[in-house]
């Protein structure tokens, strides 16, 4: 699969594409490695900074990465990638380079050292805000720093995870623009 | 709308109705009041103890229900609800009771004080497991101490908020078991 083509997009509305609670690829790199992980636990936390939420696990080889360089790159992948998103979720980036094994683009960022995975439908550039509860609870707070979104297809078919190797496809979008009270959107 | 039966389920399951990232409705009591919110920003933390972590904002009313009486109600409700789910979201529990607004049925919960309710597919009973980032970051770390699930539909047609007013509804499960080494699933 060719890389999609992004562009940039304003980092207080990446809301638009992590809170509906897709499945993310999160990249990291640190001193000369990098490395993939699939990723269901994460939450939207602020909009001005644009903060995000992160669970990774301490036996996670991206837990390393992700907390010696204060950095990663989130990523949404779309349902073509799905396959790849299992897969990547089942082996370990201690064996293997997943960029090269998976046939993924690893997109230079702009303000951060971890790549851009060139296949997602957009990426998050994240530099670490709060560290207090990583080493307590696993908790990552970031601040996404530079948002790159593919203007086509203007929203991906985002996977998410039911735990049990199922996932449900987002499904159509609809709109209460009219019910919401103006200073609520 | 009439409530849905709801059955007993798995605490250590909560994530396949959690973890896609729905939009739910929290209910909390606390000192004679009742109250009911809005809220996307949730993330699974852990299958035993089942863990989930929320963002609630300190200028909710539900803020201080939640933190003076350590336990609330996750709810997840279907797409039949959104309507009421925005309404919910645009109005304060400092002016109205929002079950006898919206006619939605407070059901006794089992092991905490505030209510289920009753129209929503699936309602999580949580405890206060860890308050160390409520003062700091609005963080609250709850446990499920148990879980009700309507048997019918088997899965809730959730809805998952993009911001300005847009949702996305949940599409098609499909599953990637086979795909997964036993140990991942």
């Amino acid at each position: 699969m060719k890389p999609l083509r992004k562009r940039d997009f304003p980092v207080e509305q990446a809301r638009r594409f992590l809170e509906p609670g897709p499945i993310v690829l999160v990249s990291t790199a640190w001193r000369g490695q990098r490395n993939l992980m699939t990723m269901g636990w994460h939450m939207v936390m602020g909009f001005s900074p644009s903060l995000v939420a992160t669970y990774l696990w301490n036996e996670n080889h991206s837990f390393g990465l992700a907390r010696g360089s204060g950095e990663c790159v989130i990523n949404v992948p779309g349902v073509e990638l799905l396959d790849t998103v299992v897969d990547i979720g089942n082996c370990s980036g201690r064996d293997v380079d997943k960029f090269e094994r998976f046939g993924l683009d690893a997109v230079p960022a702009r303000d951060v050292g971890a790549p851009l995975v060139g296949q997602c439908h957009s990426s998050f550039e994240c530099r670490l805000h709060d560290d207090s509860q990583v080493e307590s609870s696993n908790l990552f707070i970031w601040e996404i720093v530079r948002a790159h979104v593919a203007p086509r297809p203007k929203l991906p078919r985002s996977v998410h995870y039911r735990g049990d190797g199922r996932f449900m496809v987002s499904g159509a979008e609809v709109s209460r623009r009219r019910r919401f009270k103006p200073d609520m959107l």
